[in-house]
């Protein structure tokens, strides 16, 4: 019963790593569609989000079938809850690409800005800790997952600092205004994926240690 | 036994109430912050963000030791998992007026732009929004979470109008562009009200039917 059980909880386990890969890649992919330019690349991003969805739904509903017909205690009790809560964020990760997809799409329309430097860079660090938020609730590893939410601090001083520069822009062109706007709105999507991956990384730390860390409670 | 768990689920639904009610308080009280232009208003605020947060890590817990002890089936499985998704996505509700009484304080220390209509419209119906959801969810009134889901356009709508209507303040003139963007972003973190009370009322759709409606999955 238990063996039956714990390789449920390992297909488990494999299906959200697919969840957060494809997650992961539309974040790429999106800021792949503003820096190229190129709205070809789109072509990958909407069939990632079905994916994504069709994903949540299905591992959600494995979730549900095993706290209905076992009755898991303990760690296995608590990955199915921190489960149910991680497809919650990879799905809002992956909605977040969607938005930063469509302003991509509307700025690629028209000339270019600035030569985009601080978010593609603010985009990698959000990418990486979805990554090392799911590394860590797979592989039950607690130090990394605190790592990741060490990671807020630095997304918070790239929104704040394009927030500044697009200022400028703005003020010195207010032909910039528009374009200025999306870019801005961009970061706050990037921002968004950040706090998502903290999310992840806190139920990391929940599952392994059994500790609700939202809020600082453990402190 | 049953008996005992009917009354802890009475708990659970009675404390979600009182969270629910402090995160719309909080949404209110933001934008009254703005409209009024009384920073005095934020002294409700922050007692009541501790609150939602405390609030969120004691229902969690109520559901996971009711999921551990008892063996919940069906209807009483749901509510216990849909419950855990709603918590979640009442702390965000009130993250997001914490996000608009800040953006309101950097606003009223600036001369007023305009004199504010479409944002308190706004904020009304995502506050309603939250209120409906929660309402459908804990009465188990499906129809009602249905009207709740047929409201984000409306509250898209205000969005692009708002929008809309500051671009032409920021065209006119630069002086006004930093005191604009705030009031966009305001826009933004209500549309991420109504986003949230969106998932509220399919979580209640989920609870009464037992279907999965999110991403159109009963189509």
């Amino acid at each position: 019963m238990q063996r039956h059980f714990d390789e449920e909880l390992g297909a488990i386990k494999k299906k959200l790593v697919q969840m957060a890969g494809l997650a992961e890649g539309m974040i790429s992919r999106a800021v792949q569609v503003l820096v190229e330019r190129d709205s070809k690349l789109t072509e990958e991003i909407w069939p990632a989000e079905n994916e994504v969805n069709h994903k949540q739904l299905n591992i959600d509903e494995d979730c549900l079938k095993l706290l209905a017909l076992h009755q898991p205690m303990a760690t296995d009790l608590r990955f199915l809850v921190a489960t149910l809560r991680t497809t919650g964020e990879l799905e809002r990760i992956a909605d977040q690409a969607v938005n930063i997809t469509q302003a991509a799409l509307v700025l690629i329309e028209k000339p270019e800005l600035k030569p985009l430097i601080d978010i593609p860079r603010m985009a990698q660090v959000a990418a990486g800790m979805v990554k090392d938020s799911l590394d860590a609730f797979v592989k039950k590893d607690a130090p990394l997952a605190r790592r990741v939410l060490e990671r807020d601090n630095e997304v918070d001083a790239y929104k704040d600092q394009i927030f500044r520069e697009l200022l400028t822009y703005m003020f010195s062109d207010p032909k910039s205004i528009e374009r200025a706007i999306e870019l801005i709105l961009i970061s706050r999507h990037l921002e968004r994926i950040a706090d998502h991956a903290t999310n992840i990384a806190e139920d990391a730390i929940y599952y392994v240690e059994g500790r609700d860390v939202r809020h600082h409670a453990g402190e």
